[in-house]
């Protein structure tokens, strides 16, 4: 075992930090008391010397986990960069055309890209590119849907009430996101585009913070075939599937799919919207951001781990690490109060009978050594660094396992 | 001089690149073909070896100029970091709590901060605290205001049409921004707010997008008075203007107010929003974030920039090189074409008759050598690093005289 726990955490140092960052800062997501410091391969190390298996990667923002020799290299080129976060927009730079060229490349035929800050504002400017073709009609989203925090994406947003109370909303129509081929409402969508004129639909093929549930395969192509039969663009979100986390490079490629429009960030280190050309806007400024394509050293970081992850196949192994792992804890199902395991590749959720059972699970493997974090009401979500090994996945079975009998 | 051209740009390496990001992404707001490579002191590099005395700072977000030493020491530090960008909502940073405590320390007294990913998201974030704490109510916001590109930010953004064509809005209702005490729309915002229950005012001190207005005294003191009585948030929007460009580290300084709610990014390297304590959310999880608070690179470096700026006294420099800098440009008024000259501190806009002229003033400017941006329908947009002398300072002038002369 390469990571152990020196001190219960939080320890002195990490103890000091969560006290500054309380005083100073909304106390907004944070699950446990770890203070990141560094890391290498798929651990995490924290200020105290602690270390954790990591099966959380940053919710897929470290798909290469921790100290990748390729990604330290680029640092190391950057660290005498003297114009290393620049206004993208306005003045062109190697690492943004890099980027986006590169990213093309593993996008469907005839796209292409606009960078920008976060996985909210990829979707932003999905329904912003949707809205100037289409006008600005409602949209159609799936409940349970989560597309981010800004006003615009957290419309089409309805995993949790906590995130939308007070806020004010655009035009939306709400559709059931449906995990079987025979759900009664497969389709709903139907209906909603015989009687409204829609900008867009939006959808996820595996939604993440809604709970690591995955679409059923009839309900996305049916969805694909509306969308072409009545004139709207699919906006399809890969902010958290996307870049390899499936075994794929997008999560809609295990449904013989393409989306007119998407939105990528997270595993990509910069948010992207990628689009087909014919939806491209015809006049300048109609979309933009200060830095968006301006974090030098963050696209060359992306550049280089879509290099890293074809290079170490790391597709493949997200396929082989993810049948292992959910094999082995789907052996839980309908014991220990763990109702469904599901997953595609290495994201895989764990629900649990409750949010309380959920929390405990995630405590007992926090305090055994390994991270994870909750998604939906009461799921466990698994999503290891592409780079995890089978030694690796099997420590986190048993941990799961120990976690999850204990109590 | 230190800086020169040695090849019309742009160059042969400057064309490959701008070539590669045409063909894969939109073509947003370029002005010039410049290709950024690095830069020293104000001096901007490109591909090609062309070197350019900056008056942009990339519109704000490179306060301290290029390759400065201490900046680079901070690269040279996370260069080995295995964990340089991470979820920092739901672990903690030690840069994610140092950046809020520095930051805290030169915000009003009982402020917190919430730190997020661009401007737009620092306003997304202001306007939700607002209407978590009102209610889904209209905002009240300026004309000609620009508060970012995201569907909230952009609702109270009314800077250019081309920016809002086609997009849905929240409610809104519009104010004029008054330039002049005597402005007969000074207390405007007073009918609204005795016949409208609303969310929250926001505005900017001085416009930036927007043409780079400077808004009158009474005006601003006015949003102060009527907020208060009407017991509405007022919220500041510093995403340019802040962190020292005006000469003081916030723009409401110079109007003897504070805010209730304000927002920053630009000179600050990721966004911000700051907030008077009794404003915070009282649940968890009602704002968040993927990588807001773990940009750690980013967060690192504006603590430094923060530092630096009152280690080199640099608020006085700006004070400074702005009256020699505004005194110059000064003398051109009423001449060649050149309408009206404005400014605080290091953020000036020179007003011209017509958008054709800007735009030829500006690129005769390029040819020179000196970088200068658009703002509004026909101003330019004047704001050099805080670090700049005074020699670079009267070349500026020399050069902008030639330019709008020899038209
Ligand atoms: C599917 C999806 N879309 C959008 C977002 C928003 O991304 P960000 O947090 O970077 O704004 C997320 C974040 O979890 C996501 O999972
Ligand atoms: C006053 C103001 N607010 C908000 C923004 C949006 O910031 P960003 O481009 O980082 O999203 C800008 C950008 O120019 C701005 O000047």
């Amino acid at each position: 075992m390469k990571h152990h726990i020196r001190i219960a955490p939080p320890g002195p140092k990490a103890s000091r930090i969560i006290e500054i960052t309380k005083k100073h800062t909304y106390d907004s997501t944070f699950v446990y008391p770890l203070v990141i410091k560094g890391g290498h391969d798929c651990v995490i190390e924290d200020v105290d010397g602690n270390e954790f298996l990591d099966f959380t990667s940053n919710v897929g923002s470290c798909p290469l986990g921790y100290s990748h020799p390729e990604i330290l290299q680029v640092l190391k080129e950057y660290s005498n960069n003297g114009a290393h976060k620049i206004a993208g927009q306005d003045f062109y730079s190697e690492e943004h055309a890099a980027l986006a060229e590169r990213l093309v490349s593993i996008l469907p035929r005839g796209f292409k890209v606009f960078l920008i800050n976060s996985g909210a504002e990829a979707v932003e400017n999905s329904i912003k590119i949707a809205y100037r073709k289409m006008g600005p009609l409602p949209g159609v989203s799936c409940k349970n849907a989560f597309h981010g925090r800004t006003l615009g994406a957290l419309t089409f947003t309805s995993s949790k009430p906590v995130q939308k109370t007070n806020f004010p909303e655009l035009p939306v129509l709400r559709i059931k996101f449906c995990i079987t081929d025979d759900d009664p409402e497969i389709n709903s969508a139907e209906n909603i585009l015989k009687e409204n004129k829609v900008a867009f639909i939006i959808s996820e093929t595996v939604q993440g913070e809604g709970g690591y549930s995955i679409a059923s395969k009839k309900f996305i192509q049916n969805l694909r075939k509306l969308a072409t039969k009545y004139g709207v663009p699919l906006i399809l979100d890969e902010v958290q599937s996307g870049l390899g986390h499936t075994g794929k490079w997008w999560a809609f490629e295990h449904y013989g799919v393409e989306p007119d429009i998407m939105s990528m960030a997270k595993a990509l280190q910069v948010g992207a919207t990628g689009f087909r050309v014919e939806l491209e806007p015809t006049e300048k400024g109609v979309i933009s951001s200060t830095w968006g394509g301006g974090a030098r050293i963050d696209m060359a970081v992306g550049a280089k781990t879509i290099q890293v992850i074809e290079k170490e196949k790391l597709l493949e192994n997200a396929i082989k690490m993810g049948t292992v792992l959910k094999n082995g804890i789907s052996e839980l199902c309908g014991k220990n109060g763990i109702e469904d395991v599901r997953g595609i590749g290495l994201m895989i959720g764990i629900e649990c009978q409750s949010k309380e059972r959920r929390d405990a699970v995630l405590l007992s493997m926090f305090r055994h050594g390994i991270l994870a974090l909750g998604a939906g009401q009461k799921a466990i979500r698994i999503i290891p660094p592409l780079i995890i090994n089978e030694e690796q996945v099997n420590e986190g079975i048993s941990v799961i396992h120990e976690s999850c009998s204990a109590l």
